[in-house]
């Protein structure tokens, strides 16, 4: 196993139209990468060699001609196998769908497609995109975990397999897996892409990108909502189309979160000393300590956890009914079949009172926003976990999935030689903002 | 062919616990309809009769035993062919999907089935619950559109081939074919009842119930939205769980809406004769000419009509590019095909815009429920016209799927020997209200 190393497309741009590189030779590393690791790391479930090297000779083509289809032309992307791709199974980590075949490409997959993206392979998801592990191992130390749901995108990029992978989140399941794979992961604001195709029909759940670089990560995001949009009735990712400007922040708010108590006193060292570079770069930090509105922020969303749990209890009573009953209630896992019991324990006037606590938590996020241009946090408790049985605690992760906020983790710390993420979390739909305030910080770090 | 007749359930149930009359007996005498005039009228795409007679004969038993599971055990249902069914194919009334079978029930297929519903059979959708007629007949005159896009749901229960039917609206779906058949017929709140496994993917498309009586057509949406809740992150139709008890509302908004201008002169009449008819009982009929927020309101939706085309277009970039990219272009029709160039001719940025005039008509929208407890208007602009080729005009329709509200169609008009809506509209989430005013002017009707 070769230290991960990941690697970035648009380093390797510039020398495309010159022919001294090209898209095809980007894919040809990318595929020995795999070659070489995959057997270990068990990142992908599925690549499609022929169709990817199809793409990838057209592109090549076109950026010889000096006219690729945008900054994203040839790129190998990694689709999260919770996504349909006309060429490839969708397998959903379950073997209730184990060779199953749409015959579409998930939005966001033809939008990829569209702008001249090459869609390499799909990517090990847990059961669902839920917890249920499914082997995948963190490239880093193959006796831990990759994070999950998104499991196979952070470990592929991670290990430079692709420059960029889709990922999604209703839970924890694009930043904790980046975090612990040391890469960007972005979860957009609620609805930022587009999720037709996508099997996650959670309200919190949303489809972002886990990247190489910053730059990538807003890049494959931005050019995907270009073409497909957000979410129908959302306006999906807006800005620039290429990464926002840098732009360090005035004050930011230091959040704990639920997190907090539970993290390790490692990575509670390494975030201090960021906060510390941060300040004495003339960055204002506040918390809860010293300013009443991140109080009422940290008391708002103190039960992250549990609520953003019963919401999707509920909202998946259907399809782990159907599941259940009409297709083969033995594939699936104990952990489904508990959820399933739990959402039939619940009634719909319970939920709806689920839904005004998250309104009044994304209510109390939403005041913040007067006097803090972002917040930050740790990207997970701490390095990856030792197992495979889990993928984790994603306590810090939880709260942007239940206030529907865009979040960024960007892997600037290190924990006994493993990676460690900076969480940067903004304000709803100010997806680019998140964007310049973090690459502002990046400046500093 | 018969006269067509509506066949009420909760007219039969009491016989039930007796063994007079049984759920099993009641199904027959569905079929037998269905053997009598399907092949005129063609509003089914496929039945499944031994599926539904041992579920007719498992509810028959808990009626005998006085265990109904619900009010709607037993009940046949048909479900529009654009919702999966874990029996049955699901071809969502389009070629490339001849044949095509889910494993999985719909959301509220599942919790109809839960419930003790028989699923009978697939009616007909046009093509993607969209414009393109797949060929069902009024079966009050065989040479008439019955509408669409739930054609074949409005069709059958005006036949009495089932009593209660489901249907989606995007446009006009579930109102106008209810108009056009003389069957009760109700849109509810946006996400008022979960589209999971419903290939309607619009940000205003909703699922709802078309039904033989105004209480079928409450409980069944009902009795689906207590088990499968509405669509993610939102409320869903709530309330009582037997019809909300009339109550003759004070007052009330008429509205013209876009399609008064092209609404026929014999429609207008029997719709004015209505209005006498309340107004003789002592409910205030407030309009455009005599109070100013009912002139603001139908200034906000006068353009609702190309407003809501323009978003649905967007909408349907995917799955109509991968449709007509992965799968086989020339099985979309001409229409899809115009309207696939038209979403690909749009912009995110447009998209937005059309957002951002929908929510100013929502807003005016909601302006009203101060004043007026629930507005009326004409359920069509006439009796279904003559021709197959189209469903026919959705002027009055589509206001209520712009602004996401509530509406019901009643049948109690006639012009030329032919049924005619009352559209009864109401605000957001307030589904219960809507049907409690309704049922007030029926007792004045």
């Amino acid at each position: 196993m070769t230290r991960p190393e990941p690697r970035s497309y648009f380093a390797s741009t510039a020398s495309f139209a010159t022919g001294e590189d090209s898209p095809r030779g980007f894919l040809e590393r990318c595929f020995a990468r795999i070659e070489a690791d995959d057997g270990d790391v068990g990142a992908f479930v599925t690549v499609n060699p022929d169709a990817a090297r199809a793409a990838a000779d057209e592109a090549s083509a076109r950026w010889k001609d000096g006219r690729p289809l945008s900054a994203i032309d040839g790129m190998p992307v990694g689709v999260k196998d919770i996504m349909e791709t006309a060429d490839m199974a969708t397998e959903q980590g379950s073997p209730l769908f184990a060779g199953w075949e749409g015959k579409r490409d998930a939005a966001a997959v033809a939008a990829l497609r569209e702008a001249g993206a090459v869609i390499l392979g799909k990517t090990v998801t847990t059961e669902f995109a839920a917890t249920e592990p499914r082997g995948t191992r963190n490239p880093w130390d193959l006796t831990r975990t990759p994070g999950g749901s998104s499991s196979g995108s952070a470990a592929s990029v991670a290990c430079g397999m692709v420059p960029a992978a889709l990922g999604t989140q209703v839970i924890g399941s694009i930043l904790r897996p980046s975090s612990y794979c040391g890469v960007f992961g972005f979860k957009p604001s609620v609805g930022g892409i587009n999720r037709g195709g996508s099997y996650d029909v959670f309200s919190q759940s949303c489809t972002g990108t886990i990247a190489a670089t910053i730059d990538e990560t807003w890049v494959v995001a931005r050019e995907m909502s270009a073409r497909c949009g957000g979410d129908p009735g959302y306006p999906g990712v807006s800005g620039p189309m290429v990464r926002p400007a840098a732009r360090r922040p005035g004050r930011i708010a230091v959040l704990e979160t639920a997190g907090w108590e539970v993290a390790g006193d490692a990575a509670k060292a390494a975030f201090s000393s960021v906060r510390e570079k941060l300040e004495a770069a003339g960055i204002e930090c506040v918390d809860r300590r010293s300013d009443e509105t991140v109080a009422g922020v940290e008391d708002a969303i103190a039960d992250a956890v549990p609520l953003a749990r019963s919401v999707n209890a509920w909202e998946t009573r259907w399809p782990l009914n159907t599941y259940a009953k009409d297709m083969d209630r033995s594939g699936l896992s104990g952990v489904s079949v508990e959820r399933l019991a739990e959402a039939e324990g619940m009634t719909q006037e319970q939920y709806q009172g689920l839904l005004r606590d998250r309104d009044r938590a994304r209510a109390a996020w939403a005041g913040l926003g007067g006097s803090c241009e972002i917040c930050i946090t740790l990207g997970a408790t701490g390095p990856a976990p030792v197992g495979l049985g889990s993928t984790g605690d994603p306590a810090f992760n939880v709260p942007a999935s239940l206030l529907g906020i865009p979040a960024l983790t960007m892997p600037v710390m290190e924990v006994d030689g493993l990676p460690l993420g900076l969480q940067a979390m903004g304000f709803v739909n100010e997806d680019a903002a998140l964007f310049g305030a973090a690459a502002g910080l990046l400046t500093v770090l």
